[in-house]
């Protein structure tokens, strides 16, 4: 579990859209999103900037990488950054390519300071085989006709709903920037394959019958690269509920030639059909759409027509809202 | 790539029940398996004994581990063994789930004798995530009800029987002790799960169009712990044929309760379902059931029955060959 509340590192970046991380933290955990840190040009979350020693004065925990470097390699600039950190006594968590903790600068000033480093994109605990055994509490997991299509957001956008209903709700994370944003969760995709669905069984444990873990999905049953992935999550996380989100305008897998995605009706048919293996009781009670290319009128139009056409409550967490797929879990008493 | 002949180790095994993956090595590519070496009292193979001198004059290379130690831990013969190996120039293959490379002593010695050691439980390379893109070459997947219903058999009986008609096939292995067999392959389900469908594109790469590749398959579609690796594994292999297998009596997941297995003709459904991601053409050619629980007479009514049932030619590789579905894969030019 990360130390909060954090500082956001920035860096240079100088566009907000590559602070994504940063203000994806922000905008979920606003709580524990107490200070930024930037370079001279650097992005402004409108969080108070400190320096190190200030931040550990005002009460932060852990600096938390919010942004890529560019190239994928660390700048001196940072490692500078991160040594002082270590040493004024903030921990570290990053959800990057190149393991920090295995930085030789980094792990002996960790080791010299008494501080933890967060990779958080590498699990480092094990975990045992799924047992598919049933267990209490309800599970909803977000799926996606691809990759990229809003599962995160749509997860998070869940539980602020349910919870503001007075619902018992969890985000749980299963990529790097939820994890960063709950705090803890597990990259399902870096675990060994034999281990997928009791990693997920792991992240989402019994709870009270009341109690919904809000599940982040990975990839899609149709994605030729990670549809085993998927498969994992949906039979590990015996979902009561899946709802499932897409893109408004993609036809076809991002970044794979010769793949067109799956109708949101097929979609949701083949979670159902899958998911049902582990949780026969497991329903689809909604769908999110990224409308975010379209114009107010064309987007309110695509979500009313998908809405008639498959009968279920159709949103777009930014544009509208979940409250309707969170009213049709109420009604029908799932 | 592991070199070849093998000395296989059986230890101090007194039932070649237990000496499984030496059996296997020996039944299926007899000319690998050159010499025996055992303690007192280990089992017969019925092959010349050696001791490790005499195995490097005899033109042997590697030291297959054969069987494993009871308990998981290494007991000190076996060490002592495995050490005058590596100092008298043989090399080491195991699948055991110690790491025998990473025994301090055995490590020592690799490095000093300049030998290595195969751990083939655990992929060394790392692999890129699935492309999707359609390959040359013609691939066989074994797929299966459940674990441990024979489908390391069915593929390497298939590659047999369609060498011994002339057909190009090559055993591609999947697991340990297919692996061994093979003296290469990759354990799928060790790999990280983002790139189990890109490590089967590995392990299965473009071929002449009249080339087969047999693909191990691994796990079950219905396996709630292991389909994510079985889901990877179909999409990556593109195949463009599946051979279904299924133990006579079996009727759960084994060791998993309250899984019912699927019927054959589910089982059948699924897997065309799910490859089509990935291959539109594929299509099963037959079916394999282990009958070694069942008479001779309630095997043949068994498999008489499923292939009137599903109209697909039905063999036990052990008891009648799998001779009818290669006649079904020539037959059908696919």
């Amino acid at each position: 579990m990360i130390k909060k509340p954090y500082l956001l590192f920035v860096g240079d970046v100088q566009d907000a859209i590559y602070a994504k991380t940063a203000a994806g933290v922000k905008y979920w955990r606003p709580e524990q999103a107490a200070g930024q840190f930037r370079f001279p040009g650097g992005v402004d979350l409108g969080l108070p900037d400190y320096d190190m020693k200030a931040a550990v004065d005002a009460g932060l925990k852990t600096i938390l990488i919010g942004v890529a470097p560019q190239g994928g390699k660390l700048p001196q600039n940072w490692l500078d950054f991160l040594m002082e950190g270590l040493k004024a006594g903030l921990d570290i968590a990053s959800g990057l390519h190149v393991r920090l903790a295995e930085v030789p600068e980094l792990k002996a000033a960790a080791e010299k300071y008494n501080r933890r480093i967060f990779d958080v994109r590498f699990p480092t605990q094990s975990f045992n085989v799924g047992t598919g055994a049933p267990r209490e509490g309800k599970r909803l997991l977000t799926v996606g006709t691809d990759c990229a299509v809003g599962k995160m957001y749509a997860a998070l956008a869940l539980e602020k709903e349910m919870q503001s209903r007075g619902l018992k709700a969890t985000f749980r994370a299963t990529g790097q920037t939820g994890i960063l944003i709950a705090g803890s969760g597990v990259s399902v995709d870096a675990v060994v394959s034999d281990f997928i669905s009791g990693a997920t069984e792991y992240l989402s444990p019994a709870n009270s019958p009341d109690h919904w873990d809000i599940l982040e999905g990975q990839g899609s049953l149709y994605h030729p690269a990670y549809a085993g992935v998927s498969l994992g999550l949906l039979h590990g996380a015996q979902a009561d509920a899946i709802v499932v989100c897409h893109q408004a305008g993609r036809e076809n897998v991002k970044g794979i030639e010769g793949y067109a995605l799956p109708t949101l009706k097929d979609c949701i048919a083949l979670n159902l059909q899958m998911g049902g293996r582990t949780n026969p009781n497991i329903t689809c009670i909604g769908i999110n759409i990224n409308t975010s290319s379209l114009s107010e009128d064309a987007a309110m139009d695509y979500l009313k027509k998908t809405e008639d056409e498959l009968g279920l409550p159709c949103a777009d967490p930014v544009r509208t809202g979940v409250g309707p797929i969170v009213d049709k879990l109420i009604k029908d008493k799932i």
